[in-house]
């Protein structure tokens, strides 16, 4: 398979880095293809603004989603954004890798997605009628590929359950596995979160790679997170609530979202 | 009271531009005294990196964390991290306004967090015992200080619903107001969130402003989100877990989190 990492951070000797080098070894070793967008070490340009847009006339009115779907239309994006929806495009799965900061990701790969998942590329695509209401949420570009994330944390892993100071893990990253991967037609698969990470030990580093490995062997079979299509029958049309009753009476929050077993 | 607004949009002729404005003529009318960091204007270095500390070595392992503290320490933070440093001190309130991109906030905005909010001084802060885990969640350098977010969204409020497809806006904003906000002892008070902004509608609008002026004639009134504070009681120490039966049986997931009236 083709699989492209999409890694943030800043140093190459770092934790992180050593777990991106130990899994591509891995996928290699498995037959498989590897690509890495190496965030920082390709410069890469964090913010959007009106330079994204090769035909917005500089110094008129910036809206966002208008330049950006015009600029998909007409072949106007810049060259470095063409080159990442390419290895998209190119890509089976696609890994997001990097270090928990302030509860999501660092500002280099939001700007990652907020420059690379331009209108008419990620969204603002398909048609909206009685039935549908756009293709996203299981539907979209990225129908048919797998992603997923791998996060480093500093906190222990009972900090980032339900009753922990911080909240469940899967709670706080619903906004990028559903918001961000699985509403561009991404099968999302559960995350890899390393907790400890501060820790430095070697042994929380061993058992890191041990699970990162585990993941690279298992990628056709881990189980995705099940979340509800949009254009299946769960939603409501064109209000877009969950239809009564679908979801099991235990649920709640989030978790409605998801098909439960 | 001192104001400080944290603005997060690229074009002066924004919806959210002619919001900010209104705000501020607002507040000064009520005798208050408003600062702005306009980030796009300031053209803010969104990207941590190593030159953010300048007694790092270049070229050198750079840990995040401990770069952070030791130039926090030795007063070896850039200037323009300092200035902002500087501007939350003086403020009695901070307001982040930004639009909601991809369920979160744009990456300028989240790499102001990330290179602002320095470790020893946003965080790693405080005694760690058998009775406090450092100073944080409800205590910490923006103690006594109120912060809230005005947001504004593409989508319908009820697309932001508990049922509504993109899930609670509540709960997606839980790791910004809890994560980011509550964490370094702001009292969080609930966001100011503009729903289908890209309908560009004056009816939108003229609501919004009617919004975001209520909410500046009241920021002393408003009742803050009471997330629970970490070292009163409510938490195991050092678990850092929700002691058992402390929370109200119908809560559940981020809302075990919030002392419920």
């Amino acid at each position: 398979m083709k699989i492209l990492f999409v890694f943030a951070h800043p140093d190459k000797r770092s934790f992180n880095y050593s777990l991106l080098n130990a899994a591509i070894r891995r996928l290699e070793e498995n037959g498989h293809t590897v690509k890495v967008s190496d965030l920082y070490r390709m410069k890469w340009k964090g913010i959007v603004d009106e330079d994204d847009f090769l035909n917005h006339e500089k110094g008129t009115r910036l809206k966002v989603v208008l330049s950006s779907t015009k600029a998909y239309e007409d072949d106007q994006l810049t060259e470095d954004v063409l080159t990442e929806q390419e290895k998209l495009n190119w890509a089976d799965v696609v890994i997001f890798q990097f270090p928990l900061w302030w509860f999501t990701m660092p500002a280099i790969l939001k700007g990652w997605f907020d420059r690379v998942f331009t209108s008419g590329y990620a969204y603002n695509i398909g048609e909206h009628n009685q039935k549908r209401a756009g293709d996203r949420y299981g539907e979209g570009v990225m129908a048919g590929k797998r992603a997923f994330c791998i996060i480093t944390a500093g906190g222990r892993e009972q900090h980032f359950s339900e009753r922990g100071i911080n909240g469940d893990i899967n709670d706080i990253l619903f906004p990028i596995n559903h918001g961000m991967l699985f509403y561009p037609g991404f099968t999302v698969l559960p995350p890899v979160v390393i907790f400890r990470v501060d820790s430095e030990s070697t042994e929380v580093y061993m058992q890191a790679e041990k699970e990162v490995l585990e993941r690279m062997d298992n990628i056709t079979e881990i189980k995705p997170i099940s979340y509800r299509k949009q254009n299946f029958g769960d939603y409501k049309i064109p209000e877009l609530t969950l239809k009564d009753g679908v979801e099991q009476p235990s649920n709640t929050h989030f978790d409605i979202h998801i098909i439960q077993d």
